[in-house]
């Protein structure tokens, strides 16, 4: 009935989609498994894409050829560029999407590509012969071959779902869990643990006093995830802000005794960065408020998303509670927020392409590895996506150091140092931040897409070559264009720094806090001028690259330092108990993680510097 | 949590929309209740709407206010007036729409409204105190108060999906079943059974040779179904034809040993009207091929529904099969056909009203009556929503006569006659064909609604009191304008009628099967120019009205004759055991169906003219 598919991919969400896709634009055919079709790309939780270390993740999949900010960009709502007070190392671009929007955008896109082909039913379980993948069990009794698997369950394997004293299988509210996968995994050796998450309640809008909230409009001038020519938002949607006070604490901690967080049914682990309000309450006791987000889930609907309501407390107590927050006095409820349990596989069970050391062609992606978040499941999708066609293709792994992305060090920090929550990414997780900026993602990532032959490029690259030369102009500009006291002096002290006693660089003057390239151009009308033929995306790039260049050439001589052990490469074959001079912690870890170079070995946990010169002195360096 | 609603709807397919719609715009206080908001409203079959039939009664649903017209009409991607061929009171219209559209334009309209609020989860039971309904029961336990309940459960009540040897609980394809609910009723007393239906494979259009199909295109002139001013179809969309053949058939026939309908596994009656293929081929042995119609599930996606190839053989015959089809010979699968087992109440346990004999303000709408077909769901939600809203306003019932409409038609035959087998609408089943036309479903049933005070009904009002003038004023030209042989006899003989000898009114050659108001435009410039002054709708009906005058009088004074039966109100709360002049079999089944007529009660098998006499009798008459 099927033909053999390079990659069969498990699951639909972000990370099933984007695997699917980039396995596809790589030239693999691939079959996308999922129990309902109808259900593809659920923003099940939050309709919203990006923000501080998820929004470089998504620009980085998009400057890899995914297609998350894209489709964020088609059907966003609201944009904006969070923590742009700070450094241009943390700005992080977050979007609001119409969910429906988001979830159809991404069938037809999937649809659209000849590669993909569709089968709705679940998956119950892998074929796999001599340690080697050759395709899936469906729950119809179907067997369809395949050279390579990525599962991307999400929270549906085993899922449980509590609300209250009250919990029921599920993967979503409304859908069903799958069954069967997890069982046959551990039989076949691999190591399953159980997570937990949660979501807010939804509300109904019409029910909401909005001019009692604070209103939280989008960016004036709102950007893009997407290095492609993705049509610019209008009509944006503002969001608002309320707040919790110490009367809806009062009512919230009158369920504590029901709640399935605190009475020990919930034994998966949540996510410590994304607590539920009776976490924060219970946590923070000090604090008399926190800080809601009233978010709409898209543009024909009146369903409200209330960001940082997560709740697994009984459906009446989140009902009573939510009734004392100023704007909800009246709310109505679509539904109430709930916990959900579900299995996930310690990653240091997988290698750096994700694929698993257990089975030969087996991937997993996204939450079943134990991350939490869209984006950390999309950029999961699209590298595990990515290196199974690459592996049937018999080509060399793509695999992403930590100094090139933040999905490199989200991948690094999973399968070397596993995890015991759910993992979300940070900008403090990357000790490069400033070379892994949003600004420049394109440049960083594209070319090795567009090397590996990934489908689409070409107007990325396009771009990509425009922008270095504009920055290369706008650098020659600087350092050749002089500029007079009489020139500069009055903007200069309009802006408070220190006046000029003699002509000088322009370069000269960008190390100051206070100025910037559209700052100089205010000064000096025929630079404006000059400045005027490039786009203010590219303007930025080149005012960041020049302001911090020191400390960006600082992290380049760090990285090539660490990069020097990252090209060592060590045999996955090898046994380290031969080497009996390693501790025998190292010993252990280095054969259960099997790392792909000493740089890996290096950030084992476990694995000494002294360990690391043994490896050294082994391979004769 | 709750405020106590007027009418609570279980359920969001074409019965609960309609149900809670219909009821919010009479001024009830509505809460749909069900299992997953993002699956309101779901084509679960094919995405269509109307045929012979059922376009008359969502032509009615449009007349009394209803929205499936509207909706279908804003979404539809194809467009035919079926029939065409026959009498005017054959015409049958019919829509393919978009199905993802179809669902959230639904949704829109339901959220639009303020009257209806929304809860997602699964209704368990329904809480009954003395005979009266008082709420419903959730899975969480919860208590949701209300003066009157709806339940529209269509597929979903103990759901059970069949593919071959393969059976699992589900509502529909990916979605979970209801349970609880009809184990609570039958403690109550209600009677219920089983029956199954089934849907064919949707295939990957993408793969289909559509070059080797024969086209079907929507007709030049689409029509519409709503009588408000819904905008014109634009950019229609074709269906393709094609048939199976022997090779198909004998295919097929390989899996009966493994097909859960022949080998005894499914107990539930399936719609002999609507048969699975196998069916087919199984009682028109000798027909060597069945056409199959091709269509699309929306504009924007590659899926493809096989009208005509429900099976619930298992996928690998299927596939097989669908492969020896003209045009499907590299066919993919997204999913096989499947049938489905559900549970249904015997609609003889209802009134007219829809309200059950047993508990006081609960009702009954769609598949749990026994019926199949959106249209046929939606028409009874529309009646169930409307009594329900008017019993808790303590007015008077709303009931449409047989000679009033097909939705009077389908009701009066499941209170009467119950049914053993899925119900779905035919022309056949009225006795007033010509009297319930999909041409004038406005005039006979807006006046109804607007008298209600249903909402929005003034526009539908104004074009009925502007289409009534427009008929009259076409009737008057008619009746007074004379025409001489000069300046018809050359028309008269191109269109092949004999000629006229002397001066006639126009009227006169009407009753010619050969003449038509714009034919006589044709022939008669100035006529053409009176006409030029209504649109085509008026002139059609002015013209079916005056060609079908004979036929419509006669059907007018048989409708009179049976309504003074039906004038005759039979009182619910009476005893008929007490009447032992009527026959045993009647006194049991009066009892049991409580009439609330002479008439009805003279529909019911088992009452013979003679206990219709008694009846008579006994009120004095």
């Amino acid at each position: 009935m099927f033909p053999t598919y390079d990659v069969i991919v498990v699951g639909a969400g972000h990370a099933g989609c984007e695997a699917a896709i980039a396995a596809a634009n790589l030239g693999a055919k691939v079959l996308m498994a999922t129990m309902n079709l109808q259900t593809i790309a659920q923003m099940s939780c939050n309709p919203a894409m990006g923000g501080v270390g998820k929004g470089q993740i998504v620009r980085e999949i998009d400057a890899l050829g995914g297609y998350s900010g894209i489709i964020t960009d088609e059907t966003m709502v609201q944009f904006r560029l969070l923590n742009r007070s700070k450094g241009p190392a943390m700005w992080s671009p977050r979007a609001q999407s119409d969910r429906m929007a988001f979830a159809l955008n991404w069938r037809e896109k999937l649809e659209a590509h000849e590669n993909v082909d569709f089968w709705q039913e679940m998956v119950t379980g892998v074929i796999v012969k001599d340690g080697r993948i050759e395709g899936i069990h469906t729950s119809l009794g179907l067997e369809i071959p395949a050279k390579s698997v990525v599962l991307t369950n999400g929270t549906f394997l085993n899922g449980t779902i509590h609300i209250g004293e009250k919990q029921f299988g599920g993967g979503r509210a409304g859908e069903r869990a799958s069954t069967g996968l997890t069982a046959q995994l551990t039989e076949l050796g691999f190591e399953a643990g159980r997570m937990k998450t949660g979501t807010p309640a939804r509300l109904d809008g019409r029910s909401l006093h909005w001019d009692r909230m604070e209103l939280q409009p989008g960016d004036e001038n709102p950007g893009r995830f997407s290095y492609t020519n993705t049509p610019p938002l209008v009509d944006q949607m503002p969001c608002h802000i309320t707040y919790t006070s110490p009367a809806v604490h009062d009512t919230l901690r009158e369920g504590f005794d029901r709640s399935p967080m605190f009475n020990g049914r919930i034994r998966g682990i949540g996510p410590r960065y994304c607590p539920s309000i009776e976490d924060k309450i219970d946590r923070f006791a000090g604090r008399d408020r926190h800080q809601l987000f009233v978010e709409p889930e898209g543009r024909n609907t009146c369903e409200i998303y209330v960001n940082g309501f997560s709740s697994s407390l009984p459906e009446d107590v989140q009902y009573k509670a939510l009734r004392k927050i100023v704007g909800f006095e009246d709310a109505k409820m679509f539904r109430p927020g709930y916990a959900i349990e579900y299995d996930f596989f310690q990653p240091t069970q997988l290698q750096a392409t994700l694929e698993t050391h257990l089975v030969s062609g087996l991937y997993f992606a996204g939450q079943i590895n134990g991350t939490t978040g869209y984006e950390e499941a999309a950029c999961q999708g699209l590298m595990a996506g990515m290196n199974a066609a690459l592996k049937v293709q018999e080509r060399d792994a793509f695999v992403l150091k930590r100094s090139d992305a933040y999905i490199g060090v989200l991948i690094d920090d999973l399968i070397n140092k596993g995890t015991e929550e759910p993992y979300r990414m940070f900008t403090s997780r990357a000790e490069y931040r400033i070379l892994l900026r949003q600004d420049d993602a394109d440049l960083r990532l594209s070319p090795l897409a567009a090397e590996l032959g990934v489908r689409n490029m070409d107007a990325r690259m396009e771009r990509v070559e425009a922008k270095k030369e504009a920055v290369e102009a706008i650098r020659y500009e600087m350092t050749h264009r002089s500029v007079t006291p009489d020139q500069m002096n009055g903007w200069l002290t309009k802006v408070g720094t220190a006046e000029l006693n003699q002509g000088v660089k322009m370069m000269s003057l960008l190390g100051r806090h206070e100025v910037s390239l559209l700052g100089l151009g205010e000064a000096v009308p025929e630079f404006q001028a000059f400045l005027d033929q490039h786009d203010a995306e590219t303007i930025n790039l080149a005012e960041v690259t020049m302001k911090y260049e020191g400390y960006i050439e600082r992290e380049k001589a760090a990285v090539a330092k660490v990069n020097r052990l990252e090209g060592i490469k060590l045999g996955s074959a090898f046994d380290y108990e031969t080497l009996n001079t390693l501790s025998k912690e190292a010993r252990q870890k280095l054969n259960k993680l099997k790392p792909r170079t000493i740089g890996q070995a290096s950030r084992i946990s476990g694995v000494s510097p002294a360990d690391v010169s043994v490896l050294l002195v082994h391979l004769g360096r």
